[in-house]
């Protein structure tokens, strides 16, 4: 939907370094941006790309509006002003209400007249549907699962039986929520499955990753809190709670009965396992594996960048063989204390 | 289905501390439950929640017995004798038996009187469905698959083809059984893909859980044997074989040719490399990467903790300088050494 | 499909030790083969079981040939022409043109009459589908889909919009190409979602493998270059770029706007992190995490290999009490140098 500099500017509280009437249509980066598009600039690392970009306007920070030789929307936060003027130039699809002639629906489910519900789709026993949510094609939903208004269940997603989720929350292609969590208790004649009786719990303004997995809790409910947004390939455990506002990035585990704290940032490829509490507002890097309670904010880590295989390979024998100069320095210790005597 | 302390403690061998006629119809944890509730203290971290449950009956050892103020179900082995009395109280879910009109059966499969088959299930050439068997909707089976009494396919699965699966087997959510493994030969101009033609082989009494990948053989047959459960994102590569009753958590990678012994148990985010065999009985801890043959059962670990980002760094850092610290001990040992002489 | 010995030495051009009219159908293991079988030796870890095999031929190197015991089929490189054997022997499932009368496709699309759609599948406004695409049951298509000749998307997978996919190109089941990427800008209350814009293009002679997701791109497009050969489980980010005959193993991610050079290979559970460039011909081992650009070619780890948990814990404690071993050190040069004086 185009809108004016002007209008932009006003909307979203920037100061306007340009003629207010220019008018745009679409975001695109710096370097393959048309006189129609905004872009944006949130690191000086672009600076060579916003001398030389032909966009009508960049959204920027004060401090670099000075390199910036079309108009300008100043910002003390480019990135989140950009996400915001992203959303106005680029609504999102709207859908028709209707139920596809292909979707099967059971008889006790509650539809709204204002729900988008796609192909293929199936719905189960006791199942609620608010108004304007969408189901995409191939999305299967169990018992007594429901939907707060205007969220969406994207294409060949799951929601296995007992998942609650609230308004404008997402669920991406493939997640799978509600599954059984891993709960096996080791008996005689190899293993005895738990039964898991429990149901999953979503707030608002949430997103689930692509072919995420969230398991129903085994007793009582897991639970993600509102606004938090998790990633693609990311397993949530059984009676995991996922505090609001946290995001998780892709590959990353959190264990059973796992508790992560509000407004926390873990990367990619990272751990935490069961049973374990991380406090609100923890920052936790790529790769790194929780093992106990953390209980002070902060950044923690435990990656190796990686090396050389030749360079690495040496790094690891030096560990592998500490023991021994350990003793080397003891065994000086003594002598040098010797010597001194 | 309902039941009273006294069935529950006869049919599962506790002792019963308290009046056998008490009726109890669902497990609760100890700080929901009510007083028509089984609870169960596994770990003495809650102490706590057993001196102050509702629940009507707390299954625990005789160690812990003393400190439970509602009637005692005493076991050697609460866990498993809660899981067992948690598949009394709520039994799965029964299916009817029939195939929905949306389903899509090749003629010459072929499926049990018995069977449930649900709603937009394809079911290819020469797949045969036995007695009790379960698929849920949106499944698909490729040619030739074979499912054994009672086994479960739940929603959005796939058996791709050749997949031969026993009795009692679950098979969850968006799990695809079968597909090629990663099998490509370099040559001149980029890889050549190695036709995968094996196919998998299933026990009973397996669970392969959501969103897992289990490759089909490369020549010769990929195989997980009885009673092997498999958490969720998992990838099994192709001629692996994991034996009876090993249980791996999530995000774990077992690739190809590696072969998993029996009754072990492996933590998530974990790896073994291919080729490799790991021998019966062991423990593989999280994010541990296995890399070479592993002999002896044990426990076996390759994870440091995370730790406050700027303590970690300067740890790395001391790694890194490893030769240049073991070199300032030789020279020392050199000094010290003259200087004796 | 059977061929004789000598047609294929002639077609793969191979020195034929052995009987030309001797006819073989299929492929084998060493240990499994039977007289009508061709097998393979690609590593001399195998020699026992070419001396016993009963294969009718063994494709294998001329320095092995003389423990070959039955013909023999010399080759630089045994394993590509075993591939290229195997693809003879064993050629794809042929697909009966036409679309199956409960695949749902919207007007707009064009479809190759020679392209095969099978059950249930949906596809969307204004795709495009060309000569000998197999789109296997299940699969959903959204908006401004294509696919090249001879492409394949096999079951329950998904272009979710803007994908664009080259000729003899195969998804597996389960993956999921051009869901939203994670962008979020963190805002006053909470996060807001950057609107994701940009598509997918896959070059030609690329696999997907299971289960894997690929982002669409932000604004500009991700890119996966011909010859690209991804596994299961993997996580490529918004605006990545990976190059040309490029194979990464599964369970591996790289994230957002990182670019991956060509002829790369990339072991299981690594890691690229966000905006770092890998050179071309690099080679990344199992869990490697890559933090910062790679510019010159070679072999990259930073890992350490499992230990018996014990031993384990005692290098990592003294990891961690490295300082005061370097303290120690010190202490001695000190103390030495001051006796020296």
């Amino acid at each position: 939907m185009p809108a004016s500099l002007g209008e932009l500017a006003t909307e979203f509280g920037c100061e306007l370094v340009g003629d207010p009437e220019i008018r745009v249509d679409r975001v695109a980066t710096l370097t393959n941006a048309s006189p129609e598009s905004v872009g944006f600039l949130a690191s000086p690392a672009y600076r060579n790309e916003l001398l030389a970009t032909k966009a009508a306007a960049v959204v920027l920070t004060e401090a670099d509006a000075g390199d910036c030789r079309v108009a300008a929307l100043i910002s003390d936060d480019p990135y989140a002003t950009y996400a915001l003027i992203a959303g106005v130039l680029h609504p999102p699809a709207g859908h028709a209400a209707g139920i596809h002639s292909s979707a099967i629906i059971a008889d006790s489910a509650s539809i709204s007249d204002s729900a988008h519900i796609s192909a293929n789709v199936v719905i189960g026993e006791h199942c609620s549907i608010a108004e304007g949510v969408y189901i995409a094609a191939g999305c299967v939903l169990g018992k007594r699962c429901s939907l707060g208004r205007d969220s969406q269940v994207l294409v060949n997603a799951t929601l296995v039986e007992d998942v609650r989720i609230g308004e404008r929350t997402i669920i991406h292609p493939g997640a799978v929520i509600g599954s059984d969590g891993f709960g096996h208790a080791r008996a005689y004649s190899g293993w005895t499955k738990i039964p898991q009786l429990g149901g999953v719990v979503i707030g608002n303004d949430v997103e689930i990753g692509t072919n995420t997995a969230v398991d129903r809790g085994a007793i009582d409910d897991t639970i993600i809190e509102d606004g938090v947004r998790l990633d693609k390939l990311i397993q949530i455990g059984h009676n995991a709670r996922i505090g609001a506002h946290t995001a998780i990035a892709g590959m990353t585990a959190i264990a059973g009965s796992a508790t992560v704290g509000k407004r926390c940032m873990i990367a990619g490829l990272a751990g935490v396992t069961g049973h374990v509490t991380v406090c609100d507002d923890t920052v936790i890097m790529a790769q790194a594996l929780i093992t106990k309670d953390i209980r002070e904010p902060g950044v923690y880590s435990a990656t190796f960048g990686a090396e050389k295989d030749q360079v690495w390979k040496r790094m690891v024998a030096r560990f592998r063989r500490s023991a021994a100069l350990e003793k080397r320095v003891a065994e000086l210790e003594a002598k040098v204390s010797k010597n001194d005597g």
